[in-house]
């Protein structure tokens, strides 16, 4: 029972803020679909140092709307769980997953304006929406295939956004991360 | 209903066998909790080329005991997904996950023994189990850090499997992969 409880909890994702308007990682959504991971991905002409992987979950219910119809509905919650890489002498390429670097949230909620972006950092458990200047809006507008969502790197939501008509082949993009 | 039947399946993992005894890949595993995912991971002294992501998902009723207890109940079913990778010409190091190749399991059943071992070919459906002379076993028994798993590669579940003292530091280990 417990565990049915559970789950319809997270197929509704019911969106927490706090009285002052930061977005609360859910606690459960290491549980949540996952979507895929990647290494070092980055748009900056810098070479990166001890690359990243970042994990992408997201709610049940909005990850059965997007295999139907090829769109996020209202309530998508996009959780990227950033971790540091390690790797061992005797492996010349190989790398695993280590340490929390932080949370990156990406959230759909018309009673909000629409898509936001938080960076939840590893000692917080919420934080305030990204300014317009941070850039991250400009940086998925302009790179992302799917409604500012980086569905090129998703390999299981490609085939349902290009069926909706719902896919922009971007060229040569990468995911973006905030700097360190 | 329907979303509180599929939970159901998913935490309970009845695993399926062919007549034949070949282990059949469970349909919903994608939706199943994720572990982490690597890249490149080997032990052979050969360069990597062109590096496969790695994700491990597990069913969720033994992610929860293991949680709870550091140990992998009876009715374990752990399946890597293994994808290629790509990059774009404007990334340095960045990669991100492409096609399928093959899956693996990793299955705890008593009634067959134990754990065994199955490398699912993206054009089949099911696998008979890999016989001790591919080395699975041995590779496995020697460098994973909990029962034959390579929990050391999972970042939430080490605190688990330590406090359980169901952990051993096995030094530079990587996870292996079946040669192409």
């Amino acid at each position: 029972m417990l565990s049915v409880l559970m789950f319809a909890a997270t197929g509704s994702a019911q969106i927490q803020y706090t009285k002052a308007g930061e977005f609360v990682l859910p606690k459960d959504f290491r549980s949540w679909p996952f979507l895929s991971s990647g290494l070092g991905m980055t748009y900056s002409n810098n070479p990166v140092q001890n690359p990243r992987f970042s994990n992408v979950f997201v709610n049940t219910k909005a990850l059965q709307v997007f295999l139907r119809k090829g769109e996020w509905p209202d309530k998508t919650v996009l959780i990227t769980e950033d971790r540091a890489s390690s790797t061992h002498a005797s492996n010349r390429d190989g790398r695993f997953q280590t340490d929390i670097a932080f949370w990156e949230a990406h959230v759909k909620d018309s009673s909000r304006g629409g898509w936001s972006y938080y960076v939840i950092l590893k000692t917080a458990a919420s934080a305030k929406p990204q300014p317009v200047s941070a850039g991250c809006l400009a940086c998925h507008a302009k790179n992302a295939a799917t409604d500012t969502t980086f569905v090129q790197f998703y390999p299981t939501l490609i085939e349902a956004a290009k069926r909706a008509g719902n896919y922009r082949d971007s060229g040569d993009v990468i995911m973006e991360q905030p700097s360190k």
